[in-house]
């Protein structure tokens, strides 16, 4: 009977490219509303959106009746030869990621990939994992669109502000449990 | 000063295919001892090592230096045409990952792929994760050296004893928070 129970629920379907990256911060592609059971389940204070584009109405009465707030920072992608994720807005995002408050937090851009995958690289960086770790990583989840652009800014982000931040506001270590 | 404190520290060195799979349950390929020092910080409670070859020396000291309880579970792979994945003994891991007492815990095999893959896979089930997702989450990670019959294996698995077991322990559901 139990059994029965378990069966008769419907398959959760998590985002493409979901993932923890630590704890209680996820990454993912663009939910669909077919992923919004599943994102009930991670009971999240709180949703950061690295596109510019408006965040779509269906999205935005699930967000407020979830209670769950919404953050967004409009990012252009790393495409050569003249557009570039900005420093500054990653690291933007790193504040708003490591705040306690905010936290489970859910990052995601469209695919999963680039905009998320620079972001989470970075936060790896806050973490001081080696670089060869990192883009293994990063290409896992960017595959097969792995950028060498994105790796490289990266590895040249400029920690010291947000290392700087963090510290005053008590936010590093990143703690696993 | 800070950042100097920071810049000081050596980059930490997860093992390959190192991921959180659900906050206090890990997944990587057989960590090597350079990764010591990073594993320290997830304060395993346990480490479930899927070969069955005799676990090393060193890292035996590790583990006991550490108080981190290892289980072994001598698997092979899902090798065609004659080699499978016991059915029975991915039951058997499953019931050791789900004991919150066993927690944090590390689950590896050789490369983190097949072996491992594969209870991962069976752990998504019992999320009731769609297929569709959990094989791009198994491909992730065996990839470029992914395996149908691991797929496969994955999704003919009978999960009926695993669920009656868990149900009867209270292990089900895997909370994320």
């Amino acid at each position: 009977e139990e059994s029965k129970k378990f069966n008769s629920q419907q398959p959760l379907t998590p985002p493409e490219n979901f993932a923890p990256i630590i704890r209680t911060i996820y990454r993912s592609s663009f939910p669909q509303p077919n992923n919004f059971t599943f994102l009930k389940k991670l009971k999240l204070k709180s949703v950061l959106c690295l596109i510019p584009e408006e965040y779509p109405q269906l999205h935005q009465d699930f967000l407020k009746h979830e209670n769950i707030k919404l953050f967004q920072l409009g990012m252009s992608g790393n495409k050569e030869p003249f557009v570039k994720i900005s420093s500054d807005l990653i690291t933007e995002a790193v504040k708003i990621v490591l705040n306690p408050e905010n936290q489970p937090i859910l990052i995601h851009c469209n695919r999963g990939k680039h905009r998320t995958g620079c972001l989470v690289g970075v936060l790896r960086r806050l973490q001081k994992w080696s670089l060869a770790i990192i883009f293994d990583e990063y290409r896992k989840f960017a595959a097969p669109k792995e950028r060498p652009m994105d790796q490289q800014f990266i590895e040249l982000y400029d920690e010291k502000a947000i290392i700087r931040y963090a510290e005053e506001n008590n936010l590093l270590p990143l703690k696993w449990d």
